[in-house]
């Protein structure tokens, strides 16, 4: 069984966390950590699912005494940069959810989340958490840096058109994204009449997953890259829409090829063919990532639908699937049922 | 005042055309038709805002006796199609809120809708009731096409680029829009729970505003362009996204500027400056088309942002809108308060 | 023209206050009044409806040199309270819509809104605004205390029982009322993601509105009430289930007849026979109060559905309701189209 | 392994049966049946989670050669009616998710389901499948009527009061739910925008689940019962509120110590204290039914709320503790994390 520990344990992703390790078979949870006795307290009362036994306030001494082989961090950048060198040293396996160890380059983290990171050699230690891509690196990491529900979306769908050099740099590749609520965390501007009956894009140009949309694609200033994020009343979700251009016509089936080439062995991918297109309600509680593809004839334009649970394969869902890979275990173990 | 009457008065359209004309001070209501005795029963019993002593199955002798000076037919493309000849011969003004009279080339009819054009005459003579483009045409048509929902929010939006030769033809144009259910009528595909907590692309490359958005966009072949509509679950409401790229670049205050002075004079578009962007909300039960733009820099790339209450600015306000400038009335009258 | 003056018109009620007034033919607004310049700032921006020349931070003399016949306070309580004797004394009109002159007794405001009550001589003064019952007395009012939103909803559909003595003591009457979220504001606590995909019973014998809904019914002590509100994930509307015992057994005719001459006179209460039950869907964005009734056979229990939009008729329709009075105007005047 | 097979697995309660016993530790699916092989197809498209080696139109032959040990019946009752003696015949347990076998009178499916029953038989052989009351009779049972929804968020709430006598004959038992839509399946009538921004009292004192209600209570004709659902705009979840009298007053900790010590032993009802609440989002997703209650000082009244996920303990996840319960296992197994 591995230990396992979640710092966070309030927050959606959190929750969403614990909801997944508390059925997955091979590992026992050690602690649920909040931030301090009342967190701790308005955590049992409003989830009658936790275990209260397991939930404790943070401190390292605590944490350290529950001897866990992986401690999930569920916390903002900020704290999640405080607590992880701590972890780190004591040889827990850190699975971070938040931003912190996401950017190879520290001096990006001045301008898109506005501190200076203090441990910038972390950056070169930390393993970008994409097991699709990264699969054989997280298999040896001590640090996972668990990507943004955007860009999982968004890299799902289109590295493999990046890795076989499809892409016509002379046209731009425009991200579309819908997201529902609960990627925004609990933010007060967010009441419910404010949202429901509403549609709105947010923070065009200025998104900060896009330093790490941008460092994954890989493919600089060749290409320019557009990335509007919206929101859409929904609790969960995230239904990306992207729009590339390739150097040569692809029809619908070449389409479908590559994509199902690209996931051949990978069980969290789902390609649909024959035009078929995903919706938000296909993946909704599941680690899935579902594609569909639309190519216009003789314009060579793809358009790429990539939907996916924000807080199950945009977080937690994706954490346990790195913890799996990093503890050689069958990466759909505790995620797809009958998986061993 | 002008003697008006709505032929498919149970619809969400032809009761959003009640609405707005029941509250207007120039207009007398006289007839207010449904299909048969049947729906006209449940249009009195299922809507208290009606006047029942109005409702009355559709008959055109029954209509040509109210004598009406107008009239919105709220109906099926194939029902207006079969009704407008007559109706014109009466002498009536007729505002068709259907696609039956949108399309210039009657062979597109075959193509998109399934049907052959049985009244090719009356494509030449009716007039495409987008007032902010077609103004002096409308003041003297006896057939007006009431444009899509769809079109409306893109064309507002991308018509000032296209009449000032600023679109990059290399680029192609892409229109992701998200759309309320209203939009989509009374289609028992979309009940509750698969609506709800959804959210899906639709009809990619193959909807019926596709034809009519390249028609009145008048880019021809030159320029690719994308459409791609989606359902989000809110009642009422469009919000298109469109991206495309400029000639040469633009700034914020360039974009603001261009998109101001193409709606100087007009009442129903509202163009956001400093970056901000409409929301849905802003524009929900109101014939306002809200706009906003984001440049991004050094890429010539531009973000548009068009919302629009797809029953009002996109339907039946719309309409009104046509009949106030066909009838020589301020084209806000009884659509903003405090007009006169 | 009545010269009008909002003072709150940032929040919910205030801005449902500005839409009326501001379709109402026979006023003329003078002032919006934020509380400060900063938030004057943000109504403007949040508002494209809004006249921004109209926007000004309250302070008394600025609305005294803008001669409002009447003054609208969409205020919290303890403001109103505050705001409402200099206003008299200046002698507008004041048509309060908190809670601040609802209730008779001073005492319960230290119980139920933690504070004591300095102005008790206005509590005598003020009229309880409920216009389908108090209205003589509103004609002649300076100080109207427009009622709470559940209230309305559940004394227009019980005080024709209680009027005429029919409600059988012995039995407890219930008020099971669900509300759509503008009822509780901008609450943070509300943020959408708690709220949607949710239904709450929410300070179930402690809500506020129940001093004013049983001194209004009048009942004392002789009837048990219990009045249990809950949040549905809707923007508007209320719709209260209620349940009584009559002292003889009505059959639905009966019941029917009871309600319809009670409110024979009456344009906004509209009483559904046969059977038929009021949706929220048909009172959201009207002034109207929708009434259904139904008989069960043999046991003397009544079951009434009565439903209004929180913001219209629970709010600021009803406050315009009772301006029209107030000035000797057709109470339906701005409220119903047609109306002069 | 337990063999199980599910008939009518495309509606919305089959396709939760799936999900249940896809994860099940003790279960093996052998056949997941459609009506047709139109109806397969559709099924295996729409559904990604699906096996489609399973999956395949029923007929009863093919049924016996999966040589299941239970069948689970999500069809309408007219089609349990004419399956489960054929079933039943071939020695396979049957857990019926719909009416055909829940009253024990044969004369009351003429009255409140247009259909003559024409298994009387099977109508005293049948056990009311709600575990915490008939978990004895479940133990042998061959033919399991799953309860509905409503009945089992009702009956887990009131027969704590009912067997200790604690009832007040002289006045009525309110009931007051508030359901999702799922538990209305596909109705085509309830299209998103005529139940989104929406609430509806439906089927007042005709509702079918009413002498399931009654017979189960067992009050007989000493109680009045009043039972009054309605639709709110959420996929899942019921809430019923829920009031009483009883003969001598209770105190809250009271009301709390009855409920509590009747679910003593049982995992899936859970007592909230201190006047604390359920709500909607506390279940959905679970097997659990949990109840709050609040006890009005003086007038001898008490409010309940119990709350379910109408698709998990008001059917799919109840028809599974059924099958624990029938096979000897643990009620809880595969539907709470951790139990073995």
């Amino acid at each position: 069984m591995i230990r396992a520990a979640i710092v966070g344990a309030t927050g959606y992703t959190g929750r969403e966390v614990h909801y997944w390790l508390s059925r997955h078979p091979s590992v026992e949870l050690v602690s649920l950590m909040g931030s301090g006795p009342e967190s701790v307290r308005k955590m049992v009362e409003e989830n009658p699912d936790l275990d209260a036994s397991l939930c404790e306030p943070f401190s390292l001494d605590t944490l350290a005494a529950r001897k866990p082989d992986v401690v999930f961090l569920a916390t903002p950048p900020e704290v999640s940069l405080q607590m992880a060198p701590g972890l780190l040293q004591l040889g827990h396996v850190v699975i971070d959810l938040s931003a912190a160890f996401r950017l190879r380059r520290p001096e990006q983290y001045d301008r898109w989340y506005g501190f200076q990171h203090s441990a910038p050699k972390l950056l070169e230690q930390a393993v970008y958490g994409l097991p699709e891509v990264h699969g054989e690196r997280i298999r040896d990491a001590q640090l996972i840096a668990n990507p943004g529900c955007y860009p999982t979306s968004l890299l799902l769908a289109l590295l493999p058109f990046v890795r076989q050099g499809l892409i016509d740099p002379s046209c731009p590749i425009i991200c579309d994204s819908k997201s529902g609520l609960t990627g925004a965390g609990k933010n007060p501007e967010y009441v419910f009449a404010e949202i429901n009956e509403n549609c709105q894009a947010y923070k065009v140009g200025s998104h900060r997953h896009t330093p790490e949309l941008l460092q994954e694609l890989g493919t600089g200033d060749d290409v320019t890259v557009a990335f509007t994020p919206h929101l859409v009343p929904v609790n969960r979700g995230i239904l990306s829409t992207i729009y590339l251009r390739t150097r040569q016509q692809l029809d619908q089936e070449e389409l479908v090829d590559l994509l199902r080439a690209a996931y051949r062995d990978r069980r969290f991918v789902r390609v649909y063919d024959n035009g078929r297109l995903p919706q938000m309600k296909h993946v909704v509680g599941s680690n899935f990532c579902d594609i569909g593809c639309v190519a216009q004839e003789g314009t060579r334009l793809v358009t790429l639908v990539s939907t996916i649970d924000n807080l199950v394969k945009g977080a937690a869902g994706q954490a346990v699937q790195n913890m799996n890979l990093r503890f050689g275990l069958n990466e759909a173990l505790g995620l797809i049922p009958g998986v061993h």
